[in-house]
């Protein structure tokens, strides 16, 4: 009987292309996560497949608790999946919790909540082994100014401001449950959760954060790019390393304790 | 005027060849942390020199407290030096501190005092972020009873059945002052200080705590294996990733407190 069956996976995202299949333009195809745990999941399950995923990670970008589904049919027990597509997964990439779930789930349509963490080093010498974890930003920033700023992100706004111009979406109206600045010594963490995340989103709101933690920007300016619907208004998109996601639920609003 | 000056430095050692400069068989250079540094510096100060560093550790070992010295004149003031050699560096090595030191210092001779960690993974399914940081073992441990074999291995030994038989010291006598074992999750920590380390010494010592931590080896046994002078009846070397030097110190005894 074929079942489908709800994956969570972990991925450092540094050697990937990002989520998403896809081949160069001589036709080769590029290393993708979902490329590599579709290869190892056949391979795994002895039968060809097809896997979705909640979020289509950009190159670089990690994952904690990407959701992935796909559906087949195997007498492995459910709770030996993990381990048995470990077994042909590179060592970048691990899935850690495999469960049955309804026909018809969809990772991408059924997602009700995700969060993502934006890390970034602010020191002056810059860090050596989360390198590819975290954006390195050595003028100082004031942590508490910037979550003046993410509190005024919070709430259901046209994200137009925020988006990647490419977003692609008839709307851009999201609801952002809380944005949450801390620093923890030379790291600043950016914790954010909501309904759903434009292109780019998650990079903008950090990079705009940012240009308000060093003082170029009034926290007050926020309600007012976001009205402007202009993507120029906002700040830069940082860059991708930094950016990691935390968790997709199905079921719930997550909040800033499930980060 | 020439000047003597002590560097604090962090590495990565995932891409090294170990700090120590060396040669592949067919005379090219290998990538080494010393050979990288002595570049940098040379370059950022403009003249020739060379650099001596307090531990030599092996490919793979990573440091956050490695201490290096060298000589040279230059007008740069001691406080800007790390910038300008960072500037020089690879991104998988920095120095974070520098200062003027004796014009007689030998960061190996003069060292007092040094601590290591070794981290062991303690999950079924692999780490991911940190996975050339730490050492999987997946079958569980149990950190208390290696904390008990951690505690006889202090005190003033030979260490002759903790070290690699090509070691190369006259005397394998050496003081732990400390060897702590804590668990944080998934992770388990040995953190090891004392006033000198033998070849492979911490990551025999790892291994043999891991022996104790699975139940392959009693806790009481550690007196007699130290007693054995015999390296055959110590646990296995550890992979080097699990190893980081945190400190080394010059006037002071180093605690747990300064892990």
């Amino acid at each position: 009987m074929t079942r489908r069956y709800r994956l969570k996976v972990r991925f450092d995202g540094t050697s990937f292309h990002g989520w998403q299949r896809q081949t160069a333009p001589d036709g080769e195809p590029l290393r993708t996560v979902q490329g590599e745990l579709e290869f190892a999941t056949a391979r795994a399950l002895r039968q060809p497949l097809s896997i979705v995923g909640a979020s289509r990670t950009d190159a670089g970008v990690h994952a904690l608790g990407q959701v992935a589904a796909f559906s087949a049919e195997t007498s492995i027990p459910t709770e030996r999946i993990p381990a048995a597509i470990n077994r042909y997964l590179p060592d970048d990439v691990a899935v850690w919790d495999a469960s049955e779930t309804d026909d018809d789930f969809n990772p991408i349509r059924g997602a009700v909540s995700k969060t993502y963490r934006y890390t970034i080093f602010n020191g002056v010498v810059r860090p050596v082994f989360d390198r590819f974890r975290c954006h390195h930003y050595w003028n100082p920033l004031d942590a508490l100014t910037m979550q003046d700023a993410g509190k005024l992100l919070e709430g259901e706004h046209d994200f137009t401001s925020f988006a990647n111009a490419n977003h692609g979406r008839e709307s851009a109206v999201r609801i952002v449950h809380f944005c949450e600045v801390s620093r923890s010594g030379e790291r600043i963490f950016i914790d954010i959760g909501g309904n759903g995340f434009l292109y780019h989103m998650v990079r903008i709101i950090a990079g705009t954060l940012v240009e308000v933690g060093r003082g170029a920007l009034n926290a007050q300016a926020i309600p007012d790019i976001i009205a402007a619907r202009d993507r120029a208004q906002a700040g830069p998109t940082l860059p991708p390393g930094g950016l990691c996601l935390h968790q997709v639920s199905y079921d719930r609003v997550l909040t800033l304790n499930d980060v």
